[in-house]
């Protein structure tokens, strides 16, 4: 622990910076990579809200809330604040298509977005004070995760839920007002609720950490607003965060608070599924785009990356969509066949279509260890001996090329299309764009539910 | 990770025990344990809802609920199934006065038996049921917790709460009948949602831990029965439980289900506060009981003990009721002045009524090497020169001497006192007794509440 802070301590320097901190302060970058996540999640949580996983959760906390205070994001129900804000949290990222802090990968918005939006159901809230609190709650959440990585994460620590809840906490203490010493009751209530295991990835258990992450949150800034206290030291303590969910060789928050913003090193995937695949999927899309060849001729694909791109993606067998996400051939043939990669690609039924089993036959997938993960190549060897090829140094989605605000607005309109007519989801678009100027940022809400 | 089982796995044998484990199979020794357990957790939760922890909490929860489904017990209000859980085991653990697991350090009752009474009031639920569902959590969170001692406690881990959301979601379990695989989601449920830091004791936030630990479990078990999946090993997987939040070396969960139960190394303060006090108040209550002595004649005290008799209970200035109950100069003072050693000895008033304030400066307290830290000895040296001793080789209330079936009524009409006429709580300590015959165990809870 020899780099954390001994007097004032970590704890209350981030809540003095919280509680500080001004819609002014955020530089004008940040604010718009602020509204570009809240499009991005809108859109996941409204269609992440129809899985199953996120049905059962809505069943079983129904019947225990009473209360209809709160928006279910892509759902004619509401429910409850509390549940509200776990139900938001579970649907965004429940199909892993949100966004990405590249350092950490913490998924940011999925915990902190959804307790700024019960919140604003609750009580008047601007535009620019969710935006301010999104912000912030990022900032924590990714900077929490910065000082326990890497060993927190390969421990089996799921750090989008366990540094998710001090962000969650952080962004509803900004929008309670909350004092310095109460922000420090706040991330004391939010750490000793700090959990979430790597084991539960790949089931519905994970979304029980995502959603409680949300909730827990919420619910620490609340009773630390009423006065439920905590210790004076929750993070850098001896038995606090950091002691016990970090390693003591990497467990120093970095200080400078408001000089730099984590929101900026936010990445966000524009086809579902594993990263890792994206460069492959890109290199498919471009060989597709070219003109004189014709797909049946094609004898055999070779695609050629980084070891993690054959470790978790080299799947020629895959039968179900969730399976589908992360497979090399399955990707590349819905690419070549369809020349897009959306949510559609990944249904069942997509992924047992013969056109497509006969293509994803002819993929292979070789390392090759010139490629960094964000990049593939792409050789396609035609039965007339031709073979083309492709290849991307970075993939679309990765930091280094992220989407530009017309893609995020079309992969919005894929994820919410079914909700409600397009020109009423534009105005959803333009309000997000829009938000630091929104004097009732609760207009959100009304406009993620199905139309009356 | 050596020691834990690879073929079947800890968590499916966990599973499998708790959906085979009937009523009949409970020794009558842990039926009668199990029901001394709950008779105490009664009486400290009742005592505890009066706390203020207990009342912000309550006021916190409540505007988000809208159901009356449950007991809070020691109160009028009703609450939520979930709430409830949560408020019954922070109130019964508030103060410090609960059960404790001799070899985990566990407060095993405060996260189970809330659980067990929260779904008492949904459905039909037989006195026999609940003592079988509530010997089952106990067993678990206790056997998980012997798994990851000691390195879990000493890393930070706040033990009652991170095993205990595991020994609630197997009580849920069991009583909502799941089958072995719905029971291994239960488990991932709760292991994903396992916290709890030892920073937070001593603050409200420590029982934002208990009582979560309770509601978790409740809501893992909730949810496993609705489907909500999870790993197949989240105790023992790579990632799960043991290896993310215990030590390689002593992460080994004992087999042998059913034949022995852990219930019987239960314990029960006899008096609040720290159980390294205890005998030092024994040994006064033994002095004060000697006739032919004045107390006004008393020139000085010496109590002799444990190291950490001296390390966590030397505190000659205190100032609170909470500080007062680390400290063998008060608790000593007030057994000598009162005869008696319960919650109204620790209230703010009593550590600062003047007879208690010139008592306790006469006493001292120093290390002896030759005494286990359930022993201490007292010297009381008169004006004249007279010495008198005594001394005890383990307190009243430790696993060596535990409190008879008289001794737990006494200490719960003390705690209940204020709730109901004697003759009412004479009727719940007689339904506890005779829990096992019980048609329906919700009446209980009926009678933890001000009468009507």
């Amino acid at each position: 622990m020899g780099a954390v802070r001994a007097e004032g301590g970590v704890s209350r320097e981030i809540a003095e910076f919280v509680a500080a901190a001004r819609f002014e302060d955020l530089p004008a970058a940040i604010v718009h990579e602020a509204k570009r996540s809240l499009l991005n999640i809108i859109g996941t949580g409204i269609s992440g809200a129809r899985d199953e996983t996120v049905e059962i959760a809505l069943r079983a906390l129904s019947r225990f809330s009473g209360r209809a205070d709160a928006t279910v994001i892509g759902r004619g129900e509401r429910i409850d604040a509390l549940g509200a804000a776990f139900l938001n949290a579970a649907s965004a990222n429940v199909s892993d298509f949100d966004d990405t802090h590249a350092p950490t990968v913490i998924h940011p918005s999925a915990p902190v977005a959804p307790v700024l939006f019960a919140l604003a159901e609750l009580r008047p809230v601007t535009g620019a004070e969710l935006l301010l609190g999104f912000a912030l709650g990022v900032e924590i959440a990714c900077r929490m995760g910065i000082a326990v990585s890497p060993a927190h994460y390969r421990r089996g620590w799921h750090v989008t839920a366990t540094c998710g809840v001090l962000g969650a906490a952080m962004a509803a203490g900004k929008l309670l007002r909350l004092d310095p010493a109460r922000l420090v009751w706040a991330l004391g209530n939010a750490a000793t609720q700090s959990c979430g295991l790597v084991e539960s990835l790949g089931h519905p258990a994970k979304s029980l950490s995502i959603g409680n992450a949300a909730r827990n949150g919420l619910l620490s800034a609340v009773l630390a607003e009423d006065g439920f206290s905590g210790p004076e030291r929750p993070l850098e303590g001896r038995f606090g965060f950091l002691a016990v969910m970090g390693a003591a060789a990497d467990t120093a928050p970095v200080g400078g608070y408001g000089e730099s913003w984590e929101l900026a090193r936010n990445s966000y995937k524009v086809y579902p599924g594993g990263v890792v695949i994206h460069p492959a999927i890109d290199c498919a899309l471009a060989v597709r785009a070219w003109t004189g060849w014709i797909l049946d001729d094609v004898a055999d694909i070779v695609v050629r990356g980084h070891r993690l791109l054959c470790e978790r993606g080299d799947r020629p067998d895959v039968t179900t969509g969730r399976e589908a996400q992360l497979s090399v051939q399955h990707s590349v043939a819905v690419a070549l066949l369809f020349g897009r990669v959306g949510l559609a690609e990944y249904t069942d039924g997509c992924v047992n279509d013969p056109a497509v089993l006969a293509l994803r036959g002819k993929v292979r997938v070789e390392e090759a260890p010139e490629f960094a993960v964000e990049g593939a190549a792409m050789e396609v060897v035609m039965r007339d001996g031709a073979r083309h090829r492709a290849s991307v140094a970075a993939a679309r989605g990765s930091l280094a090329r992220p989407p530009d605000d017309a893609e995020l607005e079309r992969k919005f309109l894929d994820l919410a299309g079914a909700l409600r007519p397009a020109e009423e989801l534009r105005r959803l678009i333009d309000m997000v764009w829009g938000l630091d100027r929104a004097r009732d940022a609760a207009e959100l809400l009304a406009l993620s539910t199905p139309g009356r």
